[in-house]
């Protein structure tokens, strides 16, 4: 009886229990990950996603930008990329600009606006490359560093010819295909690569057959997938895709979809593409060609309705989106599909990176918590990263923290806006701490702005910390100056909407944690009260200088997230470690004098008081360790301003 | 006022928290451990550990022991080393015999001794040495052996001369000072050196003083630190201390104590010795030399006496023990100085080993939980233990247990022992039941014999599987073979005496295991009950011919039993590891034939029964994963009881 379930392994394609194997010779498999794998899909590459969600009938949507022209807009596009990254695109991607130096290291190159997106935001990303024009020592350049930067992802496109009299080269970059193959021929099979389909041929095509047999010779060169130029109709797109299955293309393809906008932009793209407006939409848009935002609600009931059908078809299971760098209208049509899915839960406490090299990162350091951009700029060039245990980790030093005005470090707001949240003026140290205040309170400052970001935080309060309010609110009046906390939670399931991370079914645990700055007469009554405390709350004391108080063990990292899920060994992703602790030190003085004195003149009154914050607080973190009792740092706290009075 | 602090990095000697360190350039420092210190004895080296103890004014002891002479004897050996292990004595010796092929591979040899109580029984362990009449290359190819074994201690002696007609050799090892200059030459710092002191001088010394300058040249060549031999008055030994100060030997000087236990014993250790038994102790123990207790007691009190006056005097802080293997008047002077501590407290649930290789291990597989020998024995060819993760490990295949002979792995149990407890004749499958039910209810068999142990489990019940007593035995008697088990624990403390582990102040979890032998048509049934239970039960089935069905994830290892601590990282020492599974099946199953089965004749019944289940039985084990509700295992095994009914 028992025999017919034999060779089952059920909740794994990997299997490896066969039944022949005697166990002992195979005890240690390579097959098996070196790390719980909280999240599949950051160890698949996008063709294995793709595939997946296919198999799992789990249809999905993909989100096209172009690289920005300024730095600024460059600022803005990445915080679109965490807003929209937010909805759950299986991939964006990032065209190539040949005019726009696209594999430089300039913030608004497409090499460096993917590599953002792939290492900064998290997203799984296309990097369009353009081959005609181009040597062959060019492109492999371009191939090398977007490997180096942890893309893995290339969409091969031939490119506009610059100029009319372009002729083919011998031996050169003429078609797509040609990428393809030396992408192939260079890099294996490193790159998942997307080429492009066009669904009425290409406009240099001699015939639509002809255009469907050069895509045929683009797969097998070696693509991955297909994304398609836009259409108007959906029968336009699905005829395409019977189309190319008949001679044989049998990888998928998708549509890719242009919600229409605005007037101008749909005529500069149809310029651009060589397309034909279909007449039925002519009819509608040229008698409200001025009305905004009249051709956006009518381009966002086209394309729901155009992307309706191609689902409805059983032939399509994504989407791609030309988002022309916009959020509104696509971020509308994704709604209204359901296909948009903010996920509150999140696989772990803090936002992965994409880069395949922190594929098995899981624990960090909680310092960098509000500012996970810059954890991973100073340690991208770790080679390998902790995974199970911080101590692990044989990583290097933190990169020194030098590149404030890097735009994916910087602030989202101008200069101008933050002096009215931090004060166009100070007037003592009193005034820093109201700054602090408004910004845990929610409340407007003296002069009526609200103050939603700090040099430490650049988002309002996380959900969580708001558990904490009244007592944050408490203590920064009187000038402990938080800049980072959590709660401690006692085994809350791991799908609580505020504090659950990781796969449903475990229980999350958290020790309380409270990290300020504060001035040295509180520090002196702090560690007086802290010997109270000696066996429950470890403490590290620092000042810019590096002078250090501990009772930290042996240098030893404390947990102070961690997880416990069905069949797998122990998550903990958040520690305090003593050791990273003096490099985030460096970092959070830093920022008072890089984010905040330098909003005002040298030698002004404003600018002296902070620089005197700098030169002589102390940073301090606090862990209880008594996760099942009730928070004791408020007491703590309270214990040191009574011993001040 | 903060700065009188500044520096100040309490609970750690490998302070790094200098007050001038930037931080940031220093941030991955190779001074740091790589694995949370549970338990800082582990990575010490002895005379670490003195001068620790020494420092915190904290009394030691330590045990000598002689190689046994048969297998059997090695066997009684290894039990004492377990029993007399849990007093906790700072170390134990084990003496070289050169007639015994001391450093052969033999069982009963003085280096295989040794081996066993460092590996197997985790205690620090010197291996005594002695050179004369030895080849420079043999001597280092002990000393490599006992490397290579994990013995980080050797006892430096000159040994007794072969013959009457010992001369020095040019060149030879003449004393034990070469044994210590070689030792330093060819391996330097690795081994801690012991030397042998002499309170009434070496009887071939010259003088007194001239042995006191040979004890000099042996420290000053290397020695870290003295035993003394046997005296019998505590003046002797205070004496020679002072002299040994007087001339410059700083190290540490233990007295060895030996306690008289038998009048024929005391005659012997004096003829070798060549000392004079003062004449007010031959004036007790003549007259009651055939009352062999009454001699003991002597011995223990007059012991006692001797070592409360050493320690008194302030300048002894270890005692050292001649045992003679024996247990009780050792064991009985250690209680009455209190100095005997039995620590029920573990640094890991499970028993650590000594060997410098295994100092970062913390997590093993809970199959072997009762199996530790073996364990570690199908693990001595790893070169990393894991640590933090299992699944982190790349430790090579199980080695095959083909040794079921080698005494560290065998059955304390004579075969007629055996046999009482597990059936001179078993007439049915049932009649097996009955014996996994006697061993858990700890009731007399049906022929009045107690089942203290099984072929899976050589000591009686845990105490933390008696909290599941009355539900295994219920299972037991319908045929569900338990041989592992442990209750769920959400969150007690690390000191809780049935459960605890770890230093105090943490808190341990645990999920509830249960791991069983049972008929194939019990699995049929559970296998439709577990679909129930899909996302709260993990589960591994397995036949003889490993014929496996689980519903792990991936393969990956689930943690079972963690522990949180004041800052610390996560330790998660024990985990139901899918791979591994396979190895520890292969062992479960062969220990049916190895220690029962051929317990019997060949084609008797009492064989076949147990062949059959061998053949035709599966092993299951089971995980409940909800940690925080009431383990639901036992529903699960009434379920499939219901289901069959």
């Amino acid at each position: 009886m028992v025999n017919e379930t034999q060779q089952t392994c059920s909740g794994s394609s990997s299997s490896r229990s066969d039944g022949s194997s005697s166990g002992s010779e195979s005890s240690k498999d390579n097959s098996r990950c070196s790390t719980p794998v909280l999240d599949a899909d950051r160890h698949e590459r996008l063709r294995e996603k793709m595939r997946r969600r296919q198999e799992a009938g789990d249809k999905w949507f993909s989100l096209e930008f172009f690289p920005p022209r300024t730095a600024n807009a460059a600022v803005n596009l990445i915080s679109r990329f965490d807003r929209m990254g937010a909805g759950g695109p299986l991939f964006i991607d990032v065209t190539w600009h040949p005019a726009g130096d696209p594999g430089s290291d300039k913030e608004t190159s497409s090499m460096i606006i993917a590599n953002t997106a792939v290492n900064y935001c998290g997203l799984e990303t296309i990097l369009h490359m353009t081959c005609c024009n181009q040597t062959k020592d060019d492109i492999t350049g371009h191939l090398q560093k977007a490997k180096r930067l942890g893309l893995k992802n290339i969409m091969a496109l031939r490119g506009d010819p610059a100029g009319e009299e372009w002729e083919e080269e011998v031996d050169g970059f003429n078609h797509a295909v040609d990428l393809v193959k030396h992408i192939r021929n260079e890099f294996d099979d490193y790159f998942d690569i997307c080429v492009a389909g066009y669904p009425k041929g290409h406009p240099e095509a001699e015939s639509y057959e002809a255009d469907l047999r050069h895509l045929k010779e683009k797969v097998f060169a070696g693509a991955d997938f297909i994304i398609t130029q836009l259409f108007f109709r959906p029968e336009t797109f699905l005829k395409f895709m019977k189309d190319c299955q008949a001679i044989g293309i049998t990888c998928p393809i998708i549509p890719g979809i242009f919600p229409i906008q605005g007037y101008h932009s749909l005529r500069q793209l149809v310029k651009l593409s060589k397309l034909e407006v279909p007449q039925e939409i002519k009819d509608v848009i040229e008698p409200i060609k001025d009305n905004d935002a009249a051709i956006r609600n009518y381009g966002v009931e086209l394309a729901v309705s155009m992307c309706r059908e191609l689902l409805d078809s059983g032939m399509v299971h994504g989407l791609h989106f030309y988002t022309l760098n916009r959020e509104v209208a696509t971020t509308e049509v994704l709604k209204r599909l359901a296909l948009w899915k903010e996920d509150p839960r999140r696989p772990l406490p803090w936002a992965v990176s994409a880069h395949p090299k922190r594929r098995v990162e899981d624990v960090r350091p909680i310092f960098w918590a509000s500012r996970p951009k810059s954890y991973i700029y100073r340690t991208q060039e770790w080679d390998d990263f902790p995974n199970g245990r911080w101590g692990n980790s044989s990583s290097p030093a933190f990169g020194e923290l030098k590149d404030y005005y890097l735009f994916y470090l910087k602030s989202k707001s101008p200069r101008e806006e933050l002096l009215k949240m931090w004060g166009e003026e100070l007037t003592s140290e009193e005034s820093v701490f109201e700054v602090f205040t408004c910004y845990i309170t929610g409340e407007p400052n003296r002069n009526g702005y609200k103050v939603t970001c700090m040099p430490w935080n650049d988002d309002p309060l996380a959900t969580e910390t708001n558990l904490l309010k009244d007592e944050l609110e408490k203590v920064n009046r009187r000038g402990i100056l938080t800049i980072n906390s959590q709660p401690n939670i006692n085994g809350k399931p791991s799908t609580d909407p505020i504090v659950g991370w990781g796969p449903s079914g475990g229980y999350v645990f958290q020790k309380a944690y409270l990290e300020f700055f504060t001035s040295s007469e509180i520090v002196t009554a702090l560690l007086k009260v802290l010997k109270k405390y000696e066996l429950r709350v470890n403490y590290h004391i620092v000042n810019v200088k590096g002078q250090n108080i501990t009772n930290a063990p042996d240098l030893q990292p404390n947990a102070v997230t961690w997880g416990i899920f069905p069949g797998r060994e122990i998550i903990q992703p958040t520690v305090v470690d003593p050791v990273s602790f003096l490099s985030w030190k460096d970092e959070a003085f830093a920022l008072w004098i890089e984010q905040w004195a330098k909003l005002y003149e040298e030698e002004s009154p404003s600018r002296m008081i902070i620089q005197y914050i700098h030169d002589n607080y102390y940073l301090v973190n606090l862990v209880d360790n008594d996760f099942p009792l009730e928070n004791c740092l408020w007491q703590v706290v309270e214990d040191t301003f009574e011993l001040l009075n």
